[in-house]
């Protein structure tokens, strides 16, 4: 048997009209303690349209949904279709209010659940030599 | 009743001698499509000699385990302790071979187990306005 792990929503995405919140559960409302210090987090949620069998036996994806883009491994990519549906973004924090964190944007649709929060510390100018492929830089098929 | 979701390991870092590997899980060999076109990669690992109940309920730390920073939520931090048990980090690719990836080095112990990849893609200069509380800069207790 394969071993697996939980996780639980700690909160979920709400788009609403042009606002962009995180509801965080109240039962974990001590651990937004600073987060107002921090201008940028890091979200981890899930994919939760693709929690099917399928979508999590999917290995290999055309970047973007560009056909034009190589077929490429899941883990070489951002894919929301991935063995695990974790995905992870960073957003820029416009206000905390209690347990709603209002957001400039996200990536993740409404009625996301959200598996963690991270502050976001900067690279220390690490990024000088990072090599990307050429797809990159193709998006999406017009 | 909480809604939960399962994920399991994709692999499980290896630290043999000064080697820093991921042993990917062969099932999972076709993500790796691709991944050797960048230079760095996230890495989604297990905290999982922190799974039991007490981390999971962990909500208030010390950063870095310093008590001189302050009492901090830990989702505006990194802590290991959190209520879901997901690592990031990034990391530099040494090598790809088969199911094996070597890297520079990464933060985790031998034996955590890995639950997801994904291609590292640098920000395009929209570090310039990020904001961080003072503890970032106190490190761990000398």
């Amino acid at each position: 048997m394969t071993q697996s792990f939980q996780v639980v929503p700690i909160g979920h995405v709400r788009k609403i009209n042009d606002r962009v919140l995180i509801h965080v559960e109240h039962p974990f409302a001590d651990a937004l303690l600073g987060l107002g210090d921090f201008s940028h987090i890091w979200v981890l949620y899930w994919f939760h349209e693709n929690d099917i069998p399928e979508k999590r036996a999917t290995l290999r994806v055309h970047p973007m949904k560009n056909p034009k883009n190589p077929l490429t491994g899941v883990f070489a990519t951002h894919s929301p279709a991935r063995p695990n549906l974790i995905a992870l973004t960073r957003c820029r924090i416009r206000s905390i209010e209690d347990t709603v964190i209002e957001l400039d944007d996200i990536d993740a649709l409404d009625g996301s659940p959200v598996l963690d929060i991270k502050c976001y510390i900067p690279d220390s100018g690490e990024d000088r030599d990072v090599r990307v492929p050429e797809w990159i830089h193709q998006g999406r098929e017009k």
